[in-house]
């Protein structure tokens, strides 16, 4: 067992609680705006020395328990032949979205993901074995609803109009997203990446017949093509949690929605389970934050395999005492529960 | 029993589905953009001829069950003094937002609203008995969103950071709001509205603790003090249907998230059922259409009172005929279910 306490908690060997956070590289460090002040996003995500530090940055400054690669879920597309700009507020902008099936011939595979590979490895000199590397992708879902909207939407109606109006169309893209993902996935983990996260941040919006047949056997051959420690995390979804379980992924990793230890399809399920911190209640002052912490630990107990999160990524005005704070309370928990 | 067959629906004696539709009265009818091409959004809720016209349209062009008022639902907290500029395309924007308690001082109760009142006559006096007004307001923490963010949201940041980092502050807003949202009802239903619909398009953001705590006390009070018909809309919110059914509402209104039929909570409630067509599914073609209708209402059987609805508000290019079509379907099925 030379692996590292996130690893472990994968074989359901861990004898404390990992603990790391989505967004945990990014605006609400301090370090981190002072790298900001002085190049774009798109730099950042582009050098592999910026991106390299960036990545390292909460491991050194917060003491979490595993990096996550600084990258965007618009990195794929980027590669894909997408013009993406990533601006600071308003989130990506695309500025050739798919509007026909014409756009679609457009679309080649990966290129130019060296500065990707060179960043995994400079990170991985950097780290100790005790903190490995986690590479994520965007769910072929969730980058399809950027690639068709041109970027963030509230309503998505471009994305259901593709969907229900031309489906086949809307497939051959998921279609083509989903054999790029499996080999954008397997490049991190050639480079050096231990455990991978699919983020589904949209998956939510569907039906779960929707999810069923446009998403559902997507996502079950990334699982099953991309072999080696995987989490899937997706958001404002307890409807489809059922389906999601299906899944060949080794982790569930859910939102608020979802209550730990009072949810029926985790009661069941064989994965571990990942989350799930209310990203709100890092505005709540310290004694109520701690409560909440711990009525999430003590909903965990009832996991074999458990990894802390927050069930969002990290606000950009999230206080870091409070982080700090809350990775404390993690690591105090008694863990492995006893007679589970 | 002289009532509509809305009103019917709501004591289980309706010899057939009652359909209407949330935003159906808005840009997808013609005869609405002729109108709105020659006047602001903020002009038409104000004039009363103007309101009650586009109010009556879509019983008039669809032959739908019920007119449902043309009114924001921001409509409430302008008459408490805030500034709210209805844009037409990125939503109301409110020039005064809620930013420190003292904001909150300066709000006032309901004052100018004869004009809605005004609507609601015309309206009540162009509608024929068999076809009745439903009147409406925002649920309060659908409105305070509104008031915090200063316009659409999609993080709810500001939101978040007020509930938990100034809790006394949130639930003071949150008092006003409801006091006022039931003068506001009261109002409407002394003017002629017959069923009353409180929106909560917002409440699916939250944890279940956060809405038993900081949203579902005022709903209590809201669908205890305004007795008449009422149906509580919630949207994106499965996580939180056992708490909504502790309201007093006659109906729960949901969104595509529940699968009628298929769902706990309603399998056991007392209350009516509405819902709840995905509206996306207007993009397929109408054979697609006409069985996703059909599923719908096999759903819907299992339930004592029922009204259709789509699950969300109809989006601003849905294709007429499709609406026509799907009112047809609804009308076809056969009601009430034997031996049920």
């Amino acid at each position: 067992m030379g692996q590292s306490l996130l690893e472990q908690a994968f074989e359901g060997k861990n004898k404390r609680i990992p603990v790391w956070f989505m967004r945990q590289a990014g605006r609400f460090l301090p370090e981190y705006r002072k790298i900001r002040e002085k190049y774009s996003l798109g730099e950042m995500f582009r050098n592999p020395e910026i991106a390299a530090e960036v990545t390292c940055q909460p491991v050194d400054i917060l003491g979490v328990d595993a990096a996550i690669l600084f990258a965007d879920i618009l990195t794929l597309p980027a590669a894909m032949g997408f013009d993406v700009e990533f601006t600071p507020n308003n989130g990506p902008v695309i500025k050739n979205p798919i509007r026909t099936v014409r756009d679609l011939k457009k679309i080649h595979d990966l290129e130019g993901l060296e500065y990707l590979s060179k960043t995994i490895q400079i990170v991985n000199g950097e780290l100790t074995k005790n903190v490995p590397l986690i590479g994520f992708a965007g769910s072929p879902f969730t980058v399809a609803c950027y690639l068709i909207e041109g970027g963030s939407s509230s309503g998505f109606v471009k994305t259901l109009q593709l969907m229900h109006g031309a489906p086949a169309v809307f497939t051959s893209l998921m279609e083509k997203l989903t054999e790029n993902t499996i080999e954008y996935l397997k490049l991190q983990k050639t480079a050096g990446a231990k455990v991978y996260q699919v983020f589904d941040s949209w998956a939510g919006i569907l039906r779960a017949a929707d999810y069923a047949h446009f998403v559902l056997p997507h996502l079950k051959k990334i699982f099953k093509e991309v072999k080696f420690p995987s989490i899937y995390y997706i958001r404002g979804a307890g409807h489809l949690l059922a389906l999601a379980d299906q899944l060949e992924a080794d982790f569930l990793s859910v939102c608020h929605e979802v209550v730990l230890g009072h949810n029926p399809v985790l009661e069941k399920t064989k994965k571990g389970v990942q989350g799930n911190l209310f990203n709100g209640l890092f505005y709540a002052d310290k004694k109520v934050l701690e409560k909440e912490i711990n009525d999430v630990l003590l909903g965990a107990r009832h996991y074999t395999r458990y990894i802390f999160n927050a069930g969002h990524g990290l606000l950009p005005d999230t206080d870091v005492e409070k982080v700090k704070l809350t990775i404390d309370v993690v690591r105090r928990f008694s863990w492995p529960v006893k007679g589970k």
